[in-house]
């Protein structure tokens, strides 16, 4: 005991001279601090730190003040079966705000949350490309596009960190389908990889600092993701320099000895029932070093790397920040993403917003009295309130308009209900406008399986036409985490507005955007095409696979990226998103490596632009896609306002992957820059030579005025 | 036609103006060549060149003069089965030389060959590492020192391509056994691939410039090596440079869309009958091409290589090497590789070289009186002529020496055979020396599959004892590729020499050895352990693993590293080989760059010593092996003489790969620099701080004076 104490002193003396000596401490100083900590402990104290040792937990040494290393699911809210949490607008919601300060606030709650329930680790953001419109997790994820990704995470990240919490980014990499998670091997193109399946994660190592990465549960070019010597060792580790953590996702290891080579530092959710110890890299370690076959300096890296991002979040030694839970200003941020992320698809003759002085509204659909906060798998939240849409409407509306609820369909029911039918059918005839909340629920948006098609369920269709036919000013609300197929309906429907899962605030945010006290400034963060069949993993490539390969053929012609380039028509282009008022683009000036513009609001009401710049290549060594997104600014305009945007390019916006010289390469050639509201909507261009840019910078800035 | 013929115009005016520009023609203007017959093919011309179109050809265009690529096996000569060709000895014995002008003559004569059969290709050399004495391929292949690897390869693929012949070095990589070689996935740690299995291939692609590598049949961290991103295009095309083509290994393709972008350029040996578009690399290509799902540029990256080394080897118009086979000078490559290649393993009171007035000779044993050039798989040839130890005894032995033979055992007989074995017994006793020649055929040295033990086999070490017993006069004679179990008679058994394969004047070299004819000078490329159970791919790490993985646990520690730095005594050690006359070392300098020191032959008879440079490390982050072997040079003095030894040492020989940061580091340190006659019989000893060397090349350089 004796011992043990004067253990604690010394490490504690460590830890206090070196406080002493570097106030805002250096990841240097930081990693003198964890040798010096390494240094104290036995093999099997250094084994116990590499694994499970609860179903949420990675072991300590209390004998050293080292505590176990508490873990939480929850991108969306901390997940805790028997407490409440704040429930934040799923991942896609807060890609489509395009305002990275959003991401920022995002991430500072959840981090309090997170640290008042005493959990070290945030499993999250969740930032796989949206490949396919199936993925039954892309409502937790946030983009097809890597710019809008690698602009977005970050922030969040970041905004998790300074709570004292490590942000654990995944599921890296390659996890783009539910279907046959566990044992489909991933191939693609280097290409691919580099321009568009790793940015968004090179970002959330580089830029946002996360100091923890889960590696994902798919194999990757034949090797488990978990534990895959390409993707953890050459590319995060080495080339990203990481110097955090790699955490198996929840049994995704399947060899002790591919673990503890291939970059994987802790495993997790190992079904070893209670017996901890018997973890792949549980006492098999202990036994395979003390013979020789395994080298300790391998097992020294991993604890290395766990005291270095303990120390960074200060769980040894120190008080971390208590925290806080569900307070007025987090249930503010999660309303804040939803108002600034729910997308105006289509407002014919400005249906919307209605004036407050309606004096009658339908609301139909199953979907608009059901709470959704608890669902969808691991994101799952118990929220401590959530307000359903038809909650929110009865909030919002004036004591003078009247809302009557009809259900509709019955979620989870297949067959149309023609009962049920006929009851909206009558609530909306009589109302002065009918809202058809239709979509999907994590029934279809849910981890572990994806969806079978994009369709419209439980007679949803039906619904709707039936609705429209008794009222014109119908306007649907779509619910969801990724497009659905609504041609059956979509040109007769006068408005249509995306809400994803917009959160515990989500219906009164709903509510207030359809009476106009906020006006919609979301903008889609991926296509929304008009059938699976258009969709490029399903055409050029495959989706998802044979249960044993999935090869993206598609390579880098995700998203907008094909639509654009092979000439298909989507539903709502990508970046689409409309305003109550209207804005007007001019003044275009391209600079050596800034290109500014004018943005002017030319309505009667205050509201913000998301301007996009995509690059459109010149004349190139490969093939290149229509236009990439290479910057974007959100820009907030009272009526009337103008103001001058400048937004800068580095070298990265006119580079490609070349994936037979395997290196980023430009042409140096002219390209054009085009200025957008969305993807398909490009308001301004003008020509830049890159020989001429003189651009130097690492990476693009942007900086409004 | 008339199209065609002008094409045809286009080709050779492009290529006699581009050669009149260039004549010593650097790649650079061969790459501009290739690009310009690359446009003047069709899609459907361009596959076509990328797969089979006979069993040993590769598909050509000869609308444009593009010849088909013919290919042949044989590291060890040209095989065709109708038609005879130089038997040159097999890998191991070039490697047991320890000199790489003879790697040089070996290569230049087997290009000669195979240009003179108008092969385009020659499949070799074979250089993959020995880490069990178990594979069955390990004849064909070199040595378990990478350093030792790097030293040779290059010379005699040079030798081959000055030829106009292009080297094809297999199989890449991590191809150490033939268990289960086409479904084995190999995993090992990032360390061992950069310090152990790559170093060869490194110095075979960046020094010998071998135009052409075969992928291996294994996987290797679980994708299949002949379509191994990692292997092919990250490290042998991105870091290494590499312009040639990747061939795959015969039937070693097993998907379209990983052959196309995981590196493989030519693929061969699929079984698709003679409907070789059916190839994986055929139509479907076209068919995937054209419908958007491939771009057109991977094939086009496939294509210019292939040009590449066609315009390289002067396949396309001009007019190659006619070559040269089975000429006298050939016969005396392989003599003079056996010569020098052939280790005296033990030589107890000078027993050895047999006086020539000996009268009478016994020799005895299946393997004497056995051709063994047409066997072990596809580096069987058909040579000329064989000469046997029996036939060469007669040949070599003087008149006045009776040559005496019995058969002892019978080739591939399992049991003992006690008649054979007392007739054998008879012979002996009545002569005054008996030879018994034992050890393997390419009945246990065969591709395809492993040995299952090391033992002697057909009851040799019944007969060898019983003939030791009747006469103590007894030499052993091993044949075979790797070292066998001799602990049954070792230590009664005066005299031991190491065969190999000698190639087709390995019996008259033999009988010249044991005469004293030919001093022997060959060493070790390989440890020869006492037992298996000794062996550290069986100790520490897993042989032939449990036929889904097979784990590499013995890391870095193959080989004398094994044996040293574990303290394991091997029977004979790495480097190991006597002399008919005995060497002294003295008067070293350690220089700045490099180390001096001098040999003096104190024997009454010409001979040559290998020098070997070993360094121990000094204090280091990693462990490190015992020793490791970073030059050598081969010295030839005349009785009584004495020569300077200078050995360069650059940055490499103090290097080490640090699997953690992933790069080659050296811990500033003083390090042991060891010169010896062997691994285990080190004579001189010096200190050498990295500091001070002022060393700055790149690679080392030797020379002696």
């Amino acid at each position: 005991m004796k011992n043990s104490r004067s253990f604690i002193s010394l490490v504690f003396l460590l830890i206090f001279s070196f406080g002493r000596i570097a106030n805002a401490q250096s990841d240097a100083v930081i990693q003198l601090k964890a040798d010096s900590i390494l240094r104290l402990l036995t093999l099997e104290e250094k084994v116990h730190m590499l694994h499970a040792v609860s179903g949420f937990a990675s072991g300590g040494v209390s004998r050293l003040g080292i505590p176990d290393m508490a873990m939480t699911d929850g991108p969306h809210g901390i997940r805790i079966d028997y407490v409440e949490s704040t429930y934040f607008p799923t991942g896609v919601c807060l890609a489509a705000t395009w305002n990275p300060a959003l991401g920022h606030a995002y991430g500072a709650a959840l981090g309090q949350e997170a640290a008042f329930r005493k959990k070290n680790v945030l499993l999250g953001p969740g930032i796989n490309i949206i490949r396919s419109p199936l993925n039954g997790r892309n409502f937790e994820y946030m983009s097809e596009d890597p710019y809008l990704i690698s602009r977005m995470a970050p922030q969040y990240i970041q905004g998790i960190q300074e709570q004292g919490v490590i942000a654990c980014v995944k599921h890296f990499a390659a996890n783009n389908q539910e279907t046959k998670r566990t044992v489909i091997n991933v191939e693609m193109s280097e290409r691919a990889l580099r321009e568009i399946y790793l940015p968004g994660f090179k970002a959330a190592v580089t830029e946002g600092k996360a100091n923890a990465v889960m590696g994902a549960y798919n194999k990757f070019r034949g090797e488990w993701a978990s534990h895959n010597n390409y993707l953890l060792k050459h590319i995060l580790k080495d080339e990203w320099h990481f110097k955090g953590v790699v955490i198996s996702d929840w049994a995704a290891i399947h060899s002790t000895m591919q673990a503890l080579w291939n970059g994987c530092d802790i495993e997790m959710g190992t079904n070893v029932g209670k017996n901890w110890g018997r973890s792949y890299m549980g006492d098999t370690v202990v036994a395979l070093t003390k013979a020789g076959k395994v080298q300790e300096y391998v097992v020294d890296d991993k604890v290395r790397r766990i005291l270095f991002v303990m120390l960074k979040a200060k769980m040894i030694g120190t008080t971390s920040n208590t925290g806080s839970a569900n307070t007025k200003e987090h249930q503010q941020v999660s309303a804040k993403i939803a108002e600034e992320g729910m997308v105006l698809l289509k407002n014919e003759n400005h249906l919307l917003p209605l004036p407050n002085t309606i004096k009658n509204i339908a609301v139909i659909g199953g979907i608009a009295d059901r709470k959704l906060a608890n669902g969808g798998g691991s994101s799952g939240v118990r929220p401590f309130y959530e307000i359903t849409p038809l909650e929110g409407f009865k909030n919002i509306a004036g004591n003078a308009t009247k809302v009557n609820y009809a259900m509709g369909y019955m979620v989870g029911n297949n067959k149309a209900n023609d009962s049920l039918i006929q009851k909206a059918v009558n609530t909306a005839a009589s109302a002065d406008v009918a809202i058809v909340v239709a979509g999907w629920t994590h029934i279809q948006d849910n981890e572990g399986a994806d969806k079978t098609d994009m369709n419209m369920p439980w007679g949803q269709n039906e619904l709707i036409n039936a609705v429209r036919k008794a009222n014109p000013k119908t306007i649907v609300v779509l619910s969801g985490g990724s497009p659905l197929d609504i041609r059956q309906w979509k040109e007769n429907v006068p408005a249509i507005l995306q809400a994803w899962y917009p959160g515990m605030e989500g219906g009164n945010v709903l509510a207030k955007i359809i009476f106009g006290q906020i006006n919609p400034s979301g903008k889609l963060p991926m296509t929304f095409p008009k059938a699976l069949a258009d969709c490029p993993a399903h055409v050029l490539g495959q989706y998802p696979g044979d249960s044993v390969n999935v090869y993206y053929n598609d390579d880098i012609y995700v998203g907008y990226r094909y639509f654009d380039t092979y000439k298909v028509a989507p539903q709502y282009a990508f970046g689409h998103g409309l305003s109550y008022t209207s804005f007007s683009y001019g003044n275009l000036q391209i600079k050596k490596n800034a290109v500014e513009f004018t943005i002017t609001n030319n309505g009667r009401t205050a509201g913000a632009e998301v301007a996009q710049l995509y690059i459109k290549s010149g004349k190139s060594a490969l093939p290149r896609p229509e236009k990439e997104l290479k910057g974007f600014e959100k820009i907030f305009l009272k009526a009337g306002e103008t103001k001058k945007v400048v937004i800068s390019l580095s070298q990265e916006a006119f580079s490609y992957f070349n994936d037979l010289s395997n290196r980023w390469e430009i042409d140096p050639t002219a390209n054009l820059v085009l200025i957008g509201s969305s993807s398909a909507d490009i308001r301004l261009q003008g020509t830049i030579d890159f020989q001429n840019t003189g651009i130097t910078e690492d990476r693009a800035k942007k900086k409004s005025k």
